[in-house]
């Protein structure tokens, strides 16, 4: 059973071994999701929101272990991004005006596409429904065909898993199961074809393909409706009235931008700069699965970058130029292929596949965060979005994916918004979100300017007077010569007014700017912390060579729940107060630990620490008491080393900092030769 | 106009000055409310959310100060409690499946009264509205009996402040003006008893004063409607099909009920412990004012700590029981008074005005956490929550009140919360949330105990059989003995049904019970971050003595946004590359800096750096260059020091983590006697 789920290996035995000197296989057992998820709930990582409830699909909640794990990504995320770049950090309100997401295109795009089925009324999100009979479909064909071959009767109904899915889509949808039958060489290329462009379609393209290709619901066998939209918002009412309408927010984004005039004001008017903001943002999704990958309430962290449009390089792009990343460009895909091309993000940004040195920075920081908090690296690729496929308001983005057992997954997006959010804001709130920037040199031309005499206009067009301003006002240069010409002639015509000298003059003035006006464009790297959460666990996962029901969560420990387990060797009331002593000395370090002191035998009890994901485990015997020594055990080896109390006590410090590797701490304590009973 | 608002005096003169050997006068100005809310925005603290949007009512954003600053007081918090005494965090989802909020009482009973005006639909909390009519009537008393005293001609409309109002209710309504009328002494009495009772009151009751009093709405002087229930929770639709309903949570508590078997089986099973959780509630409040003290979206820290009901004693209770604290027990208010109490919580415990050490220990730990923060001492009670003014599920409260310019907030709440959510979970949901106890020694008794002969009953009763089962299954001992008798007499009737002895037997058996079944009792200390971070800024606002307009926020280190301002004396270039040094090692330390290297004058960004609250700043000029010293600034004081750069960091990096004073800095540098420009 455990192992039928088994899809993708588990991190590759080249990969870097975080606190180990030993090198250990970790792949002799197939991955196997199942029992992860069992781990997940023994140990409280988290579990689904009102489980005693019987559940809400698409809404988790996070235990002790699983809360303290995402507090500590959230942690290294502030500390790599916000305090490092000097970002301002906001805390915004999750509801959110109406009026602001209707200017930001959400209340009208921000949807998916989906149908009924149209008798049991089950609602289908339209893409995974076209996806999933086709695939399924396609599995057939292959069945069909192998079965031809071997001229054997496989041809029996066999459900279809998600395999080697190209981007988490594919996965999220309702497995459907496949039945062998033959598809002519022609429609299995249109299907192809059809699958490989997915993400490009809309709701009348994909209604289309419903008709085409006859696609009925999968269970009922009954037909679907057209699709229609579903906005993706959950909605409410403010105050008692119902007047004012509001949403939760599906990204933290615009907290950001309607705040960017105090914003810029506080960063003394100059761009570039970042603000941040973690916090959680909601998404109505319409029938969501794949467990914490597509959920309808979770933590994100974003930056939006203020950029000058003209200049976005970025100063400290050198610190990133050599490092390489697997890339994976819209017209590969577009060609229908998917490799992937190595190379320097210098080389990228070169060559203008990553547009800029900003973007080309954000992917590079990206890309350092999720390998220091335990992302396997060679599972892990920046893939750029393809033409339809890109949100409403960018302009580019390339998404960090990270690989899982559910298929390719998005976990961050960095998206290059160009001026779109600012600019609809400030059109519909008449403020200027603007950056003035003191130029070099003065601009200095000549203009033609006009020069109304209000005082006569007035009198003279009575209630017309106010548009036949506006209409000179409308003038272009060479509007502005036109009317200079017709007025020297003697009269002129504006708008169907008529107007002559002593009411308007047209003159030429010299100009001298000092400042150039822009609307910044914002760079956006946005990250979703549950989808990272997840990824990370399953690359941390792994089974004990000599038994795969001894599993271990290979954290790194600068995000691991806890850093130390103390376990007094037996229950003797003797070693209870040094225990306690020892956990408050590590309090008092700022090392979080857990006691375990269950009468469970040593064995079980180092089983459970590798569950929890602790790096390291401290051991208390009676020689702890007579001679004052401590014995302190690494995870992923399972080694021990024996020293002096405060000695290991500073040695596990210097560990968590990362000051120091387990070989360094091998080097500061002798290896433990005592026998302990293991299980 | 500024000093107008004044109704409150800043802290004391023989307040502590927490990082200040000086002895500063800080109440030289009286407090002025428009001055801190013109810096809030000024410094970009907090602002209206959508103000570009014209802004809603009761949701507010903060920046990058604030924002910084509301974090480092919930680190603090989670300092103190959850890592302090091995707290359980959780992380629960917003989004709230309505049954559960059904079941806790909250769909029914989480309503404010409100009541519109009959002409134009303005809405009023009833309660507001009540009070503050029956308060502008006793303004306006007050008014013309003075006037009467003095024949001064007073008797014009003035607007009435908020005042010395008992607590937060009171300011929060809508300020009514008062005209000078006098009431005769009986109704004068009445209204002021009635004010003294009005958190006691009703729907019906806020009704019939209405009509009693003839109150009428404010402005329009029109008819107001009969109060009606408002619920306070935002609703919403989860999924497409509508079926699903969702309130947005109004507290984090129910999150932790429902996780309550998980997190005892984490536990292993043992009371007792605590379960904790930083996170976002809704209310969505009728008429929202008084800025962030009564909001629609909220940050909550809240503690649920599980204990055996017949074991309320706490482990740590010595820790706290010499600590004097200042109470306003219910007697006292519900004889009409406000008498403060100032006693230790050993004497308050012991004398049964505070029901149990759990209580007291918890009522002790919030009163060392708000003094840490930077609360005044002085201006912080507890008080009893009244009969009537106590939530659904509340088996007693005490409320940590923090004193302002709005009167007294409640800030803190700690309920004893009894059994009562987790027997309704059990009850609604069908699973245990029970503790099991071994006992010391088994307890044994006999006891009867029926048995059925169901391959009899079934035939017997047919249909029937079912309910006979459950009939016999409610009789108590009383009625199994009565039951037993009539067997042996032949015949019993049990509820209608004819039974006999092959039927059904009734025998006596002995019972061995070696553990104790009990649903724990829950205290929960429940924080509202906003009203703690608003009070404190109230708390830690004043003026310089010289000049009003020199405002200064003497945040403590520990939750100030910035530790230390890094100022170049100059905008020469030479200084630029060590003032990205020095932000470099600081930031290495973990301490959070600003660098003001804008053109203003150094006594300019001094006061900048007052105004954010920074504890201290380190000066660079050419001796930093050439002989590597760092003049280092107490903020409250004003006073310099002069030291190597190095050393320097290492004095705020102690100051910062509390081991050494101000005056331990002044001990490790020498005075600084160099002249400085200042304005």
């Amino acid at each position: 059973m455990a192992s039928s789920n088994a899809i993708v290996p588990g991190t590759t035995p080249d990969a870097p071994a975080p606190s180990s000197v030993t090198q250990i296989n970790k792949t002799v057992h197939p991955f196997s999701r199942a029992q992860l998820e069992g781990l997940m709930t023994k140990r409280f990582f988290y579990t689904q929101a009102f489980e005693i409830y019987g559940g809400v699909s698409g809404l988790y909640d996070y235990g002790p272990t699983g809360a303290a794990l995402q507090a500590n990504i959230i942690s290294a995320w502030r500390q790599h991004f916000i305090l490092e770049e000097e970002m301002l950090e906001l805390e915004t309100t999750i509801m959110t005006l109406s009026d602001v997401l209707k200017t930001s295109g959400h209340v009208d795009k921000f949807a998916d596409w989906m149908c009924k089925d149209t008798k049991t009324g089950e609602i289908f999100r339209a893409d995974h429904l076209v996806e999933g009979v086709l695939e399924a479909r396609l599995q057939g064909d292959e069945k069909a065909r192998k079965a031809e071959q071997t001229n054997a009767q496989q041809a029996q109904e066999v459900p279809v898993e998600g395999g080697d899915a190209k981007d988490d889509k594919k996965s999220k949808k309702k497995k459907i199961k496949s039945t062998a039958k033959k598809l002519d060489d022609e429609t299995k290329a249109e299907y192809e074809s059809t699958l490989a462009q997915i993400d490009n379609y809309g709701g009348p393209e994909l209604g289309e393909l419903i008709r085409k290709y006859g696609i009925r619901a999968p269970e009922s066998d009954n037909e679907v409706s057209e699709p229609v939209e579903f906005n993706l918002m959950f909605d409410t009412q403010i105050g008692p009235t119902g007047q004012i309408k509001g949403y939760l927010r599906p990204e933290t984004a615009q907290g950001h931008f309607v705040n960017f005039g105090r914003l810029l004001e506080f960063n003394n008017g100059k761009v570039p700069f970042a603000s941040a903001h973690v916090g959680k943002s909601f998404r109505n999704e319409i029938s969501p699965r794949a467990g914490l990958l597509r959920v309808r309430e979770f933590i994100m962290a974003e930056v939006e970058h203020y950029v000058d449009p003209l200049e976005k390089d970025h100063d400290r792009f050198q610190e990133v130029a050599d490092l390489k990343l697997s890339f994976l460009p819209k017209g590969t895909q577009q060609a229908g292929k998917s490799d992937i091309s190595v190379q320097t993000i210098g080389e990228a940004v070169k060559s203008k596949m990553v547009d800029n040195e900003t973007l080309g920075y954000f992917l590079g920081r990206i890309h350092l965060f999720l390998v220091k908090i335990g992302i396997d690296p060679k599972r892990l690729r920046f893939r750029q979005h393809m033409g339809n496929e890109m949100a409403h308001y960018a302009s580019d983005c390339w998404d960090a994916e990270i690989h899982t057992s559910y298929g390719w997954i998005e976990c961050v997006g960095c998206a290059d918004r160009s001026a779109y959010d600012l600019t609809v804001h400030s059109k519909k709130t008449k403020r200027d979100l603007v950056v003035q920037k003191p130029l070099k040199e003065p601009k200095v031309y000549d203009k033609l300017v006009p020069f109304i005499d209000r005082k006569k206009l007035g009198p003279h067009f009575k209630k017309d007077a106010r548009f036949v301003d506006e209409a000179i006002a409308q003038l272009d240069q060479a509007g502005l010569e036109k009317l200079l010409v017709s007025l020297r002639n003697g009269e002129a015509d504006v708008g169907g007014y008529k107007l002559t000298s002593d009411l308007v003059k047209v003159e030429l003035k010299t100009i001298r700017e000092n400042v150039r006006e822009f609307t910044p464009n914002v760079i956006e790297p946005s990250f979703g912390i549950g989808r990272i959460f997840y990824s990370l666990l399953e690359h941390s996962f792994w089974s004990r060579a000599e038994d795969q029901e001894r599993a271990v969560l290979s954290l790194p420990a600068l995000v691991a729940p806890y850093k130390t387990s103390v376990i007094p060797i037996s229950s003797n009331e003797k070693l209870a107060p040094l225990v306690k002593q020892i956990s408050r000395q590590l309090r008092a370090k700022g090392i979080a630990s857990r006691v375990d002191d269950s009468s469970a035998s040593i064995g079980r009890r180092y089983a459970r620490n590798d569950e929890l994901g602790t790096p390291f485990a401290c051991t208390l015997d009676f020689a702890s008491l007579s001679k004052g020594t401590m014995t302190l055990r690494e995870r992923d080896s399972t080694t021990q080393r024996i020293g002096q109390i405060e000695e290991v006590i500073d040695v596990i410090k210097a560990l968590c900092e990362g000051s120091i590797t387990w070989e360094g701490a091998c080097q500061r304590l002798p290896a433990y030769s005592g026998e302990q009973e293991l299980d």
